[in-house]
Parts: C-alpha cells; structure tokens; sequence
C-alpha cells in the first residue's frame, strides 16, 4: 500500500505545519469531492476510477488484443497528456528497453510529439515490412505535431493497405462529439474512444488516452484501474490519513518557506518517462501567476554522478520527493571473485536490491545533511496495481496542491502563446496582423 | 560555425554587461590557458584536440573496428562523465533509435550506470545468443556501480567464449598506471585505454573514454575531433568574438541579476542525452558553495505541452538556452489532404523543417514576452564537425563560468558524500562505526 513520509522535516520547515494547513486541505477537499472549485469543470478523474465507461473500456481492451494479433507495430500520435502517461506506464512496467525485448505484443513507438522530421523518419523505416496500426489522440484534431504526423502515417496506412484495410487499422481518441478529428473518423467510419469533456490531457492517462496505448503493450489494465480505485477511496476521505494530504502539506509548506525547485527522483530508471508525466502534472497545474514549484527529476543513481554535486552542495533550492519502489522482477546476487580487484568481495552474495536500497538510503542522508529536504513515497512493488495508485496518488495531490496554492489546477492558459506565434509565423491565414508584428520583432 | 545569440537582453539585465565582465573573462581565459587556476591540474581538455595522444587515436579506430567485425553488440560500461558524453553523442548524430535501426555495426547497451537489477537483467537477455563485447570504462575500477556490473558482464563473457576468447572482446579505459581496473587489466592483458591523468570525467568525451563507444557506434570520430580544433582555436583568443565568452557573460549576468535556474532546450530528440551530459558538465562544476545555476534540459516541441506551461506564466525564476541545429538529414513535407479536416493545408508543401523553425522563433518570442530572457546558440547541421565544436564550446564555456563564479569548475566534492554513506550501509569493512551513526538517524 503507498505511503508518504518525510524524513527529519522539523529540521527544515516550523512544526507542526499539517496541523496549521489541515483547515485549507479540508477546504480543497471538499471542491475536488464536489467538483466545485475553480477548474471544477474538469475534475471527472476524481471519480473515475468508479465511474468510467464500461463499455468502452471493454472497446478498449477489444481493440488492444486486435492490435496485438494483427499489428508487429502501434504507432501512437499524441503530445502532452496524450503522450507522457501511456509512455510513462509502458516504460516503468514493460521497461524502457520495451521494444528491443522479444515478446508477445506489438512495438509501441511514440510520434507526433514534436517536430522533427528525423524522428518521423526513423519511425517510418521502423514499420517499413511490419504490419502496424495507428492510435492518434487528439482532442481537437488540429493540434499542429500530431495532425501533421498523422497526415504521413494515414497515408502510409492507407497506400499499404488500402482505405477500406486502412480502416481496421485507425484508431481515433478525440471528442465524443465535437472536432475534426471526431468528424473525419465518424466519415471515415474509422473506431473512435473518447477523451471525456470533463477531463483534461495531464489527467488523462486513466482514459482511453492512455489505456488503449497502454493495453496494447500488453499491461494489465484491470491492475491499473483497481490500483487508481483503491487510492480514489483513500483520498475520498479527509484527513492526513490520506497520503495525498501529508504530499500536498509538505511541499507547500517547502515552498512559502522559500524552496522554488522539486526534484522527482527514483532509482529505478523505468521510472524516467513517469517522472516527465509528473512534470507536466504538477508544472502544468501549478505553473502560473508567477507560482508553483519547478519540477525537476532525476534518475538514481545514475544522476548522482552528474547532479549529484549540484543537488548536495549547490544554490539550496531544491527539495527532493523520491519515489521508491520495492523488489525487482529480477534478482542478481553478486557473485565472489577471487582477486577481489575491485574490492567488492565485501558484497559477495549481496543482490543488487540490497545495494540499490543501502544506496538509497545513502543519499537520503546525505542530501538531508547538504540541507535538501526529502519526501519519500514508499510505492510497493513495481506493478499494474501499485502504479494505479502512485497515478491517482499524484493526480489528488496535484489538485490538492493547486488549491492550496489558490490557482485554477486545471487550465493552461500559458500554452496557447507560442502556438499562437507559431501559427503566425507560419502564414496560417486570419493571422497576417500578428505575423508582421512578430517578424518586426524578430528582425529587431 | 558555432554562434552565440542574445534575444532582446536588454530588456532583461542592464547593459553593457559584456564590456564590464570583459576583464574578469579575460583572467578567466587566462587560468584556462595556462592552467594555473584552481583545479588547474585538470585542465588537459583545453588543448586535447590538438594534443591527444595519436597513437592510442590509431588504436581507437583500430578496436572500434575490430568491434564493428565481431561483435552484434558493444555493453559499456560507465557512469556519470563515462556514460553521458558517449550516449549523448551516438542518440544525436546516430539517432535515439540508433539500437531499434537496420545498420552495419553493433547496437550499443549502456549500463552500470545504476543499481537496477532489471535495468542489468534486460541487457543479459539482449545480448543473449549475441556476439558481444564490453567496454569497461573506470579511473579506479572500484566505482561501485559499474565494478558490479562488470562482475556480471565478465563472467557472462568469460562462460561464452572462454577467458582467452573473453581476452579479445573486453576492452578496459582506466588510469594508465595504477589502479584496480587497470591492475586486472594488465594480470588479464586486456586492451587498455586511458583516463588521463588531467581531465575530469565531465570533459572526458573527446578522450577514449568517449571516443571508443562512439567510433563503435560508427560516428566519424575525426569530423568530431577537427570540429572541437576549430573551436579550440577560436577560443583560444580574448575576447568575444569567442562564443563561448558571449554564453558564459550573459548567463552569469543572469544568475548575478537573480536567476536561479538555466533551461537546455532543443528542438530536436535527438539532442536529449546531450543535455543529459551538459546538466552534468555546468551542475558539478558550477553547483558548490551554495552556488550556480540549477541545470534542466527540455525536449522541445514535446515539453511545450508540458513545461511549456510553467515556463510561459510559472515563477520567474529561469532562462533558457536554446540550441538550434540546421536542416534534418531527412526532408518530409506536408501532403495536401482534399478534405483538410484538421485544418493544416496552408502547411502543404511546407517541410517540417519549416514548421519546426517557426515553432522556434514562435516559443522565443511566447517566452521572451513571458519575462524568460534566452540565449541561442546556433550550432550548425547534426552532424560530427558540428557536435565537436559544440562540445568544446560547452566545455570552455563551463570553465570561464566556474572561474567567474570563484569556484574551482574542476571538482565535485559533494559527490562522495552519498557513496561515504552507502559503503557505511552496505557494511565495508572500515567503516563500522559511521555504520551505527546513520543507522541511528535513519531510525529516528
């Protein structure tokens, strides 16, 4: 079962904080409970666990076990909330090595989150003689990255396999109603899943967004979601026996007391892509009138030797939040070596956990001594269930946090300037004004 | 060639800083030059390109190419400064998907760069029924995380091909003289190569260390040698037609104005274990006293729909370095689609490369005009010339910004800190009494 705890706090930060912020945690409770805060419009995650569509989930796993036996690729369009979640679940219970490894499902590779045409490359010759199908996820349909890579691989589906072939091969997630996206799929009579109205992309991985993605790696889903419900009763109740609450208390509390930086750290490097949806999770909620945390992440150990210096004896700005997980799926002992030239004989018949846990608490102590506080998040074993919760987990105390902080957790307002730009600049017609404008600006 | 640009900076720190930082750089340079700076002792990258030893240059080649003969797959194994440079280096020129592509030579698996056993236990599995080879890369060979992994690795090798087959197939970058990996090295009479004496493991890339994995993975190792030549020799002169005497004033003059906190960002993928390595390079030779700019990196257009937010209205605590590559090695344009359902036809015809440019020049202006001064640097096409300047003008950047700051650019003291600790945990001998103080406080 998750936990948080945090590690010699009184030092760092005036006692007892969660007692003081008890009254406003209540208060923030109750609007994501109620849906009644700001953003409150989309705060469908906070039931979704209970209350999500069992039809379509059983669409879902439908289309995940089709792509599994027809498809050696699925090539899935997304950016954002599109992307990082299923990424995120993929790579930590699969591994990050997912594609290389020999197995059952299908090479899930990630396309439409950025612009750069080599990466488009390497991925169409990756599916050059390999049956593949298509995911694209867009809300709207008119997102620049997704729909123009989308234009390439619809059209790669459709000379392979024709139109009519190409359409067992699509599949949709976009509004249940509105969008172009929506409508060219209804059109082309292509499956479509839906990306809730009450929810938004950061939030997201729990829907079809993630989970048709996600099924398709072959993830126990149902895993997932039990996790995520278990959690969702936990937090349903008020009070510090919510985990969510010690999370959100904590940070905040870091934060008024001056710390600008979180770093999410895990010594698990099949976390890294996790740690990126986190990013945007709570940098995207948090972000805004010049608030919020910077979120940051490292992967332990490796990172001890690059920003380990930074974060043991640098600019004291940063605390840390290190997510721990328990047994590996694989043991290794070490073995004993004779010459015992490099003086590891002392951890003969050790496994690496052991030495991975020895090294965790290692840093603990050491970066609580430099004076970087640590928060830990005890996740149990790296599996469906325990990841269901660690999502839910994240997501409830990233709605806490936005309240506490007094900011609407569930807009983005910031994302729509550079787009903007980009469109102009691009001659995207009804933008000509602004073009001139910025390209004034450029030449200055 | 290699420029350096600032964007509207006026508007951000007073003016003129270059002209007021021009005689500290000028020490700075100095100490660089003639190495007589704190840390001076670790200064032998500054003239590498030019002075490193050509016979073990022949001998890089020659095993790159004996690799490249015999073996599916090359494990190296490093951590840190013997990890970062090499990956970075083979995902940006050879592709992120560089191990996943159809090509000549072996797929390269990094590892004891953590203590994951399934991280490890994924990369047995992937050279299983694979010739391989390993590269064992350590100044002292005791480092633990890769003396395990090589434990492990060695044995995997010595069982399949014998310890005489196993001879002809490991490949041992170490200390020239002493030392634990190059004693064994030498009883086993491995192929040995050098960690010199008077270059840190953050400026190592250029040396064997690097250079080995790199010319395995098939990059023209010349082109990146010439390439950080001409950047030595333009930063061999006072002054700032220098590049990296530009980088290195604006990006103090920010920190001394308040900022806390320098953004790497990219807009192609392919340059993300890059910045990996250059979050190395400034946090551990910046990050001390209480000092420096905290170092993240951002994968753009990606991580505009997820930092992107924070960055455009989040706490004003950032500026960002963005590097801009020129045109992709491979050319898409957008295809015009009769029904034009997601809008993108004013695109037809355009290259993504176009649409990738605008979306730079569009996040510059969003960012700019959202109180987030940048710098970029232009580097050129993606290709090795271009990389080696790159890399040298960090470099030496990273050294004038260590020397302006009073800090010795050439240690990381902190970095033991967490190992102390571990080897306490872990029970090695010698260190049984620090042994029962942490354990106190853990328990506390």
């Amino acid at each position: 079962m998750l936990d948080v705890k945090t590690f010699h706090m009184d030092s760092f930060i005036p006692m007892p904080y969660e007692e003081a912020l008890a009254p406003r945690l209540k208060l923030a409770q109750e609007k994501l409970q109620k849906g009644n805060g700001a953003g409150g419009e989309f705060t469908g995650w906070v039931h979704l666990p209970r209350d999500h569509d069992k039809e379509e989930y059983a669409r879902i796993k439908a289309a995940a076990a089709k792509i599994r036996g027809n498809s050696g690729a699925l090539v899935v369009i997304g950016i954002g909330g599109s992307y990082l979640g299923a990424r995120g679940v993929v790579e930590c219970l699969q591994s990050p090595n997912y594609n290389l490894k020999k197995k059952d499902g299908p090479n899930i590779y990630f396309v439409g989150n950025g612009l750069s045409s080599d990466a488009m490359g390497d991925v169409m010759d990756l599916v050059d003689g390999v049956d593949f199908s298509v995911n694209v996820i867009s809300k709207s349909g008119t997102t620049t990255e997704p729909a123009v890579a989308f234009r390439f691989f619809r059209k790669l589906l459709e000379e392979r396999y024709g139109r009519e072939g190409a359409r067992e091969r699509i599949f949709a997630t976009t509004d249940c109603r509105r969008g172009a996206l929506k409508a060219l799929a209804d059109s082309e009579k292509w499956e479509t899943f839906v990306v809730p109205d009450d929810i938004g992309g950061r939030y997201s991985v729990l829907t079809a967004v993630g989970l048709l993605p996600i099924a398709a790696a072959g993830v126990d889903i149902d895993g997932l979601m039990h996790g995520a419900m278990v959690m969702m009763e936990r937090c349903a109740v008020s009070g510090y026996e919510c985990p969510a609450w010690r999370y959100a208390a904590a940070r905040y509390q870091l934060y008024r007391d001056g710390k600008s930086v979180e770093i999410l750290g895990c010594f698990d490097p099949a976390f890294r892509m996790m740690a990126e949806w986190w990013k945007q999770l709570f940098g995207e909620s948090e972000g805004k009138e010049d608030k919020g945390l910077f979120p940051a992440s490292a992967d332990f150990t490796a990172d001890l030797h690059s920003m380990g210096q930074y974060i043991q004896q640098g600019k004291r700005l940063m605390f840390e939040t290190v997510v721990r997980f328990g047994p590996s799926a694989r043991q290794f002992s070490v073995a004993p070596d004779e010459g015992n030239g490099d003086g590891l004989n002392f951890l003969a018949g050790r496994s690496m956990d052991f030495i991975r846990d020895k090294a965790a608490e290692g840093t603990l102590l050491a970066h609580t001594e430099g004076g970087v506080p640590n928060l830990i998040v005890e996740a149990g074993e790296r599996n469906a269930e325990s990841l269901g919760q660690l999502i839910y987990f994240f997501e409830y105390a990233c709605g806490l946090s936005g309240y506490l902080l007094d900011v609407n957790p569930f807009d983005q307002p910031g994302v729509e300037a550079y787009k903007q730009n980009m469109f102009a600049l691009l001659g995207k017609p009804g933008y000509e004004d602004r073009r001139s404008e910025l390209e004034a600006k450029l030449a200055r």
